[in-house]
């Protein structure tokens, strides 16, 4: 979208002052796009055009700016300009700039609202980040169940434009509970006598302030909402979060378990991979990196227990790496489906027997397949003379295509039950990402290699 | 949310005819929670129930049962009764509900619509599923651009039952071509002798028919749309995608690039996971262990090729885990790291230098942490009894970790610029999956290791 030619004519157009041109500009584009252009502008430039246009769109422009930009600007303007900027900004992006100043300009700012909504940014700005208080809007529509639909209409008329969303109308009682809501779509079809009380849906989904925002995207993608009304703890409307915002928390929901899946710790980095400095890449990825080469260490110390078997039959060395990846291959597969399923809802921690039967049988088509393939390569491509002499290519084949078979089995087992625990035991089940489990599934897999060679093989 | 203690009162309601309650229940309630309550009771008593609402209303608590029992309910019912149903349904919903159909069935229910909407079912299942078309809804509303803002709401009251939204509406000219749009909201906020085309919005985004379905995601997500309209190949308006739809869309994406990281092929399954065969599963998942599971084979090669090495050094064995984990954990996290980049957009193949450059230092640090660990374990640790008389326990442990730090530098860029030159050449970048990825990392880490040993212990 970013088009680099256009900053020239802006400036040109600033400077020859052809403002119906500018505004016409910044009314006509998405303010996502109008503000991608303005960010190659410098601060005075951007202020200069932006106010051609009335606060709200100004403030909406200016929310679509880079928080970088947003802040650099909010530092040039006069007390006078800023707080008008502030106090026309949805309260949901207003928190979300307020959470990114230092403390010193996050009061110097405050100072510059009313006090209304200075309480609101402070008590904002304190819920947790994972909770829907965090993320909520305060700029919703309320109406009361003894207005007509035509005085609604003019109350949205009066209203519509400081509002988020005026498309789900709540309606609370004289304590500010919730008790309906209205659509905007039902108000245009309902006749203007009707009292919204009549036509209000009195069972209204909701989230509390406390609410995980996950389970709040979930409800929003669950009912194909445009909105979601947040209470306290007093059942009074507080905010609400809007589709948008459900897509926002599931997209970084989805980098959080990736990275946690492929062994990355620490939160999810709101900078670019570019801006952000090789030591904290370095430190979201060093704990689990060091943590599973101990592991690995322990690993070898299983072979080292068994070095006498593995001198004197060297050849085991040599399928160590298929037994390596067909177990941490189908073990990671199985966690997978487990783990998607398990967030899906389409399966309950109750269900482990029938997901053990399940993976049973996958497992053994699986380790058919990989066992059939590791005979006929021992069997036919290996060399008896490097044997010892009491031992043949058959029992050789024979040991390493059943420890092949006995590992698959395992690590698809494992790889399906552990997420179930995790989920039983209350943990989020992708902290079981999938390097940890191909350790352990390493782990057992050496152990059972070595163990069934020396008990067939007698070494 | 299922409550199966209700299915006996809703039985009892219905024996009792009690078509008052049951109606406020089908009204009050969300379509999706009285669909899936619906559900455990058996065809006639869900068509005796849902006959007692309004078509549209009926249509879309049909839209939301499972797709078994959509089909079953719809092999029972009357002609009449079934034409009148599928004709009030949302024209995406149907478009589904066809797909799931066999051919015979499909053609027997084409029948049933008039020849406008058979049309449009043939059209519209005729789309590929990755693409726009395939998803997008035919109910949208539009107005002319010389209509006065009153005239259009009288228009929206008259068409709005039937209309997937009401929130977006779009201006076409005389052909049918999108001019424009114009918000409820903005409509609400004008006067009432206003002309659409002096309010509109003349600058829309839009997508084609045959758009990748996940572009479209991407822009009512970046644009925080509530609805994109979608156009054929000569500009004419065709269809809308709706922000429920995009959230669809972007979930099913995950579970794809979930599935390919963990190297499983095939499409993503509609059914839940217990509900496809064992067989299936298995399918999905053989290709890759498979695959996987022969390049490991030839790694064992590289191994057999060093076997003298390694038959004089045993201890070299024994830490092969580490080097593997080590290497496969640092290589999928750079190339986790990457490929979500490229995913966002914060990254183009041209930055390869840049992101080398970074990985540089990242796996710098890493590669000192992890060579300062297991020069300790080794140098400590060793028992120099069980070497060669010409080796010493030093030279032993320079050699371990000299490879280990080869070994993450190796893996660190090689997940790096996998995901960029796949991006390149224009694939996808996810094919190049972790354990593919890993599988080369520990080929090339074997080489490093042995090659490292075999120079510097002259063994």
């Amino acid at each position: 979208m970013k088009n680099p030619i256009l900053v020239p004519e802006l400036r040109e157009l600033l400077q020859k002052k052809k403002k119906r041109v500018l505004r016409s500009f910044l009314e006509d584009g998405h303010s996502k796009e109008v503000a991608e252009f303005l960010c190659m502008l410098n601060t005075d430039e951007i202020w200069d055009i932006i106010s051609l246009v009335d606060k709200y769109r100004r403030s909406e422009i200016f929310s679509y700016l880079d928080m970088e930009c947003q802040i650099n600007l909010a530092l040039e303007l006069s007390n006078k300009d800023l707080s008008e900027l502030l106090m026309s900004m949805s309260s949901d992006e207003r928190t979300n700039f307020f959470h990114h100043l230092d403390r010193e300009t996050a009061n110097r700012f405050l100072l510059l609202l009313p006090i209304h909504d200075r309480a609101e940014v402070i008590k904002l700005t304190s819920y947790s980040e994972e909770t829907a208080g965090s993320l909520m809007s305060t700029n919703y529509m309320t109406l009361n169940e003894n207005d007509t639909v035509e005085k609604s209409i003019k109350l949205i008329r009066k209203f519509a434009p400081s509002k988020e969303t005026i498309y789900y109308i709540y309606v609370t009682d004289d304590e500010g509970k919730l008790i309906g809501f209205v659509s905007l779509r039902k108000l245009i079809l309902s006749k203007p006598g009707q009292k919204i009380g009549n036509i209000m849906k009195k069972e209204v989904l909701f989230a509390r302030v406390d609410d995980d925002k996950e389970m709040v995207a979930r409800l929003i993608e669950d009912y194909d909402l445009i909105a979601l009304p947040i209470v306290d703890a007093n059942e009074k409307l507080v905010g609400i979060i809007t589709h948008d915002d459900a897509i926002d928390i599931i997209r970084e929901e989805e980098t959080e378990d990736l990275e946690k899946l492929m062994a990355i710790s620490g939160g999810v980095e709101e900078k670019a991979y570019l801006d952000v400095p090789a030591f904290v890449h370095f430190k979201k990825r060093a704990f689990w990196v060091v943590i599973l080469g101990l592991f690995a260490l322990v690993t070898g110390l299983v072979i080292q227990h068994f070095k006498d078997t593995l001198q004197s039959l060297i050849i085991l060395t040599f399928y160590m790496p298929m037994l390596n990846s067909a177990g941490g291959n189908t073990g990671s597969q199985s966690a997978t489906v487990v783990l998607r399923s398990l967030a899906l809802k389409e399966l309950l921690p109750g269900d482990i027997l029938k997901v053990i039967k399940k993976e049973l049988f996958v497992s053994f088509f699986l380790s058919l397949c990989l066992g059939a393939i590791i005979f006929a390569r021992v069997y036919i491509f290996s060399n008896p003379e490097s044997f010892p002499p009491n031992i043949s290519v058959f029992s050789v084949a024979v040991v390493i295509s059943l420890s092949l078979t006995l590992q698959v089995l395992w690590a698809t087992i494992f790889g399906a039950i552990v997420p179930l625990f995790a989920t039983w035991l209350k943990f989020d089940p992708a902290v079981v990402s999938s390097p940890l489990l191909t350790t352990f599934v390493d782990m057992g897999g050496i152990t059972i290699y070595f163990t069934v060679a020396k008990i067939v093989l007698g070494v």
